[in-house]
């Protein structure tokens, strides 16, 4: 079997996770050939944890090593899009941890890349891969049910206490992570929720900064989005709660559909709302429904199965999870939440990206960056929010 | 036993529901001693259905007839604080429906005269005697589980067709009603919100006009609220969908609370939230809680039971199941969350009463009456929505 050689940039603990799942074989078109860390230490930790590999503490050093076809980049935000136009314009394939970067002016650039080289550019949206989500996507998309009316997300089982802010330097700062809960913890529901509703095109946020931790960015987000169509949405989520939700429930012509627990509930509608009201002379009556719980089969593949079906589509120009391209969408959900925010206005998709990289770069500014902070790896295996029960 | 002597005014659905009540004898303590409706038509069906009773088509008339002691308003909502007003400083006692009326600047001059006047005023909240309800605020209310963080209710089974909203000139205008899903179906959730979570300080609301049915008003509302403390909240209404969902979920310090389908879902932590993050050293670690489903003992007893509770309260100073000054409450924040929506900005609660009039005021001067149109006087028993799994 061809193997590709994968190179790893950011060696913390969603780089640490990455390498045990390939060394334990669950990529098996994977080859870890070079891996680097900004941090000596990091790089001391990972060849006593995982053996020797040839070690980088410049990135471009990796990418022009000859060592690499490809690179995992799973550094801190800011780092995605810089690192991943490097890779793509000396022909290496590139795989992005989510947010596909801080600010849609930088994404936009990478993207940009991406289009003028021919490399395989993958976003890790690894939750892409949970039937449950893949099977909801499909009934909102089929057409089947007519279209959307109403879709509100609580998503606040992402809980974080403090001890998880204070295990690193640059963990919820401006200057370090460009946001909190929305740019750490939420572009994988931002992601889901886009993929599946589509692109809103007016949010309204109400955001909460240092609310439930000492913590200088949000961890609490109420959101009221409109869609082209006129439909209208909430999404709420924070970082504080516990235990949190994990409810989607979205509202078409001819159908509700709620998704709990990871547990698909559709009610149908014998007809579209619309044609029952015109026809129907009775002032308190309701169309007829039925009510199921749709089966989603398949597997979560997760992490693997994105680095697996990147591989595929590097060899035999296989489907990607996630194209590269994709991420900038949950990132201008995300961006155009802080701009309201900041501004207590409603505003429109798409946000002016050089007015919001000025209001983050005034926030960059007087940052504050943590003194005194350990640098924990963490084994976050069981930290990936899959929608689990917690009755 | 006493019986009060009771006159109605408005014999339209909920006017000859009540009736049915009381000739059935399921408020023993009352006696309808006069009936009153400014269309004769209406007068004639009434006493055709029920038998021959006193009738006014002035309420005036009634008020001063000497007939009754007490008087239930059943009426447009328009009407309901003048005809309250006046039955109050000729000492009748008063059962008004909800809401209290369409303006908070004559809300007002009700709950004023209701000061000075010594007669016994309750409001028609019949969904506080919901057992569900009432341990609900018990739990939020205790301070047993610390303060309240997050408030999302979806409340969006009110579905109605268009039919209804063409039975009857007043519905869904803005000189009718005064608006729409928030001032006929939603003044029993804004209250049960208020009276277990407590008033909100800030309102931002997104509403639709006429979205899903030919009217003026709205049936489409989206609003995030904050509290005094900071707590935030969400609450989704609307007229057009079906099945819709009644959810309402309660995050507090030391506790999650849904409640749906008439069921208490409970999720007490051993500690705080607050207490755990200090302590805690570890980045990925939570509070443990434990899970269960809070019993709520009791019958609904619905209208009557507001109605009994009027009585007793009439006949030996017992509780009210709803005061009539709290009609001001829910109120309150549906007029911010039009004024919100119009101006499209975040309001700040108590709002200006007199603003608020104006430009409601501004809307009834082009408000749209039906022509044409045939009233309809329907059986509510089954619409009051309680909270039943629509499963």
């Amino acid at each position: 079997m061809k193997k590709i050689r994968l190179g790893i940039v950011g060696l913390g603990s969603h780089g640490t996770g990455h390498t045990r799942n390939i060394l334990n074989g669950m990529c098996p078109e994977l080859e870890i050939t070079a891996v680097c860390d900004i941090d000596p230490d990091r790089l001391a930790v990972h060849k006593e944890t995982f053996g020797e590999f040839p070690a980088f503490v410049n990135y471009s050093d990796m990418i022009d090593s000859g060592l690499i076809d490809a690179i995992l980049i799973v550094t801190p935000h800011y780092f995605h899009p810089p690192i991943a136009i490097e890779a793509m314009r000396k022909g290496i394939h590139v795989m992005c941890e989510k947010p596909a970067g801080v600010y849609t002016k930088q994404v936009k650039e990478m993207n940009a890349v991406a289009a003028e080289c021919n490399v395989s550019f993958g976003m890790m949206f690894n939750q892409r891969t949970n039937p449950t989500y893949i099977k909801t996507r499909e009934l909102v998309q089929s057409g089947e049910f007519g279209e959307m009316r109403r879709v509100s997300w609580i998503i606040t089982n992402w809980y974080r206490p403090q001890a998880y802010y204070d295990s690193g330097a640059w963990r919820a700062t401006w200057s370090g992570e460009g946001g909190g809960v929305l740019l750490n913890q939420c572009p994988h529901n931002l992601d889901l929720w886009q993929w599946i509703c589509g692109m809103p095109s007016k949010v309204y946020t109400k955001m909460k900064f240092g609310k439930w931790h000492d913590i200088e960015v949000e961890d609490d987000v109420t959101t009221i989005v409109e869609y082209p169509n006129g439909a209208t949405g909430t999404f709420v989520t924070t970082t504080g709660d516990w235990p949190g939700s994990n409810r989607l429930e979205i509202t078409m012509d001819k159908a509700k559909i709620v998704v709990e627990n990871n547990v698909i509930h559709l009610w149908e509608l014998d007809v579209t709302e619309q044609e029952f009201t015109v026809s129907n002379k009775v002032p308190f009556c309701q169309p007829k429904f039925t009510y199921s719980q749709v089966e989603a089969p398949g597997v979560e593949t997760a992490h693997c199965g994105v680095m697996n079906a990147w591989a595929g589509n590097i060899l035999r120009g296989e489907p990607l999870v996630a194209q590269g391209e994709e991420g900038i969408n949950g990132l201008s959900i995300s961006n155009a939440m802080h701009m309201s925010a900041w501004t207590g206005k409603e505003v429109e998709l798409p946000i002016d990206d050089e007015v919001y990289y000025q209001m983050l770069m005034e926030r960059v500014k007087t940052s504050r960056r943590k003194e005194n902070v350990t640098t924990v790896i963490s084994d976050l295996s069981n930290t990936y929010n899959t929608g689990s029960d917690n009755k």
